[in-house]
């Protein structure tokens, strides 16, 4: 169950994964955080919001960064050391979410491994920031 | 449903939650996120890894920092614009992880409002880094 090994990796390279949020995957993702912010759940509340409506936590989307870094690029092995997010616009129930990494940098003497990671629905940035992983060598 | 409002904010303010992380948190925080990294879920796997055993989704420990901003400070009506995390320890399960956030900065002409946020157990940091929310004027 081993990712990508650091030799395998090259700067430009880059994997997404695409997610519909579900009014179910917010009721979810409250329940397993404790964020129980009613714009997140309460449509009367979230009205009266600049919103106008129901939106998912910002942390949903970066979770599916989350998903692309620990199953695909680099995959299983990868040791997540940092991210850096700006929530840019709101995701809304019904939004298809494609999160993707893109390596940007490599650190050969620390194995470390920087990466773009972005959030997009309907092509417009939702979220966008920086990972930093660090990934094994293949003869570690 | 209206949290704190900017006027009502001031540095060094605090506030925190503690969440113990189960095995089902991590099974549910899978399943939201896809993020089915075996590290998180497979007994066997993690055995095998540096940790030594299971650990938690790090944005799992970043979503309790979100649950302290979006319910307490300052809660409700707050825009979340951005959020820096590093991953300095593993989460494990049975961890009691205390999210804590607390005022470092207010910027009166945008209404922004910046924050340290760390996530501790057992006194030791496991997650920080810094969140910027805009906050609603009472006068608005």
């Amino acid at each position: 169950m081993q990712g990508l090994y650091f030799e395998e990796l090259s700067v430009g390279q880059s994997a997404e994964i695409t997610r519909v949020v579900g009014a179910a995957d917010i009721k979810a993702f409250a329940e397993v955080s404790g964020d129980v912010n009613p714009v997140h759940l309460d449509d009367a509340y979230a009205r009266t919001t600049p919103f106008g409506e129901r939106i998912a936590h910002g942390m949903l989307a970066a979770a599916y960064v989350s998903a692309v870094l620990g199953t695909t690029l680099p995959g299983p092995g990868a040791i997540y050391l940092s991210q850096s997010l700006r929530f840019r616009r709101p995701v809304k129930i019904g939004d298809a979410v494609t999160a993707r990494v893109t390596v940007k940098a490599l650190d050969d003497k620390r194995g470390h491994v920087t990466c773009d990671t972005v959030c997009e629905v309907g092509g417009k940035t939702v979220v966008d920031g920086e990972a930093v992983v660090m990934v094994t060598r293949r003869d570690a």
